[in-house]
């Protein structure tokens, strides 16, 4: 994937969105990861630092190395990490595929909303498990877009939710991975591979899901892709309003929103 | 709903399915429910007694009332019963549309894999709320057919999946509709709801979910509607069959298999 094609921009808005996706969602998919004292954790695709910085605050002691193939996303990781006073992560801009440290250098990978982005998920797997040390894990973290259902569930809604789905797959993205990742950590030749599945819910019971979730994380998500989706000719502007609208109401008082997110563990 | 028109029959097949599932899935879905020593229970809907079984043996001095609106069906779970020593069930043929019980009878209210099946979901929870004493409460499971997703995903599989979905909705009943328990209750004048989802996740780590779960509960599940779903003309043989083998690769090596189910609890 070249930088510009990342599906999800890298407008200011959608730092701003990444950022409260991450805030939300950090204890569900984040809180069970703890790297020891020393250990050298390599993180890959760390895009403008979201989980970055999670992962600095739950693994203090472990010393980060946060790579990411475009320069500008890097800039504002380094400004956020400072701002956020982060003292054990080193930001270099590398490729995945390309990677320059020598086999066996590090403890853990760390790998979150990534793989979703690349034609070869397999491969920089792959990549990813030469620089790891025998024994050590990797740590997966991916979304399914194909595991989206809500209340209600209307023609244009699903229509604006899927011009996401086939925009990033246009780019050579597949943003139905997460129920991929038992199959590509196996065929990346990982061993004692765990998943456990990660569900979002929210109804009127959940407001701060609803809030943080649907309306601040997965409504400008779909937004984001607004243009993009218009110009491939996937949708219509006006379908896709309609669809905005209707996600909208899966917020309200009787509206229901489901999402999975998968986190997966092997290890070399 | 006529009670020929269940969506899964009633065939011997069809019992060894049900309670193949309430094995699978009893922890995930049973094992928070259980009620105090001489408290009376109405199960609303117990069919052949799959769930029954379960709720007598993690309640075992509550003093339970299952009622099915189907003679045929309330035989099977007498016979089960009795097979099974359980001592603290009455079953009796009975409409959840006309109970012939006096208002707050009852202290608890349980109803699992019915409202799928019912064209009017929120009459029938007002009517199961008449006979609730004020401070009871309601446990209401359901699945919900669009929370399915697998890998590999084919269009015969989820061509053969969504036949299933379309002779429940000709039927009358709505297996969309774990998502809506929320709303549902609430409609139904009920407060201080919460829902929990239970996700079923498959992979080749978890050989028990994928034996008991997805090739004894699922696949059976589909194949029942088999011929109901060609007959509607919503599918052709071939397709249907060659979804059934798909829907199997979910359950192989680099397969896996998602499923939601909904529990939620309620109070007058």
């Amino acid at each position: 994937m070249a930088s510009h094609d990342y599906v999800h921009g890298y407008s200011e808005r959608e730092s701003v969105r990444l950022s409260d996706q991450a805030n939300t969602l950090e204890e569900l998919l984040h809180s069970d990861t703890k790297y020891p004292a020393g250990s050298k954790v390599l993180e890959a695709g760390c895009g403008i630092g979201a989980q970055t910085i999670i992962l600095s605050r739950n693994s203090p002691h472990a010393q980060i190395t946060s790579i990411d193939i475009s320069e500008e996303s890097l800039d504002k990781a380094r400004r956020f990490a400072a701002k956020e006073e982060v003292q054990n992560v080193q930001f270099r801009v590398e490729s995945i595929f390309d990677l320059p440290f020598e086999d066996e250098s590090f403890d853990h990978v760390f790998i979150c909303f990534v793989l979703e982005h690349l034609n070869e998920p397999v491969k920089a797997l792959a990549s990813l498990r030469r620089v790891l040390k025998k024994g050590g894990t990797i740590t997966v973290i991916e979304g399914d877009h194909g595991s989206c259902f809500t209340h209600p569930e209307t023609g244009a809604g699903v229509k604006a939710w899927n011009s996401l789905v086939e925009v990033q797959a246009k780019l050579g993205g597949n943003s139905l991975i997460g129920r991929q990742v038992y199959p590509l950590l196996k065929r990346a030749g990982f061993t004692e591979i765990t998943v456990s599945p990660r569900m979002v819910y929210s109804d009127s019971s959940r407001p701060q899901m609803e809030e943080g979730f649907v309306k601040r994380t997965i409504i400008p998500m779909v937004e984001g892709v607004r243009e993009s989706a218009i110009e491939m000719e996937i949708i219509d502007a006006e379908t896709f309003d309609r669809g905005i609208e209707d996600l909208h109401r899966t917020a309200e008082e009787f509206g229901t929103f489901n999402y999975m997110f998968f986190k997966g563990v092997g290890r070399k």
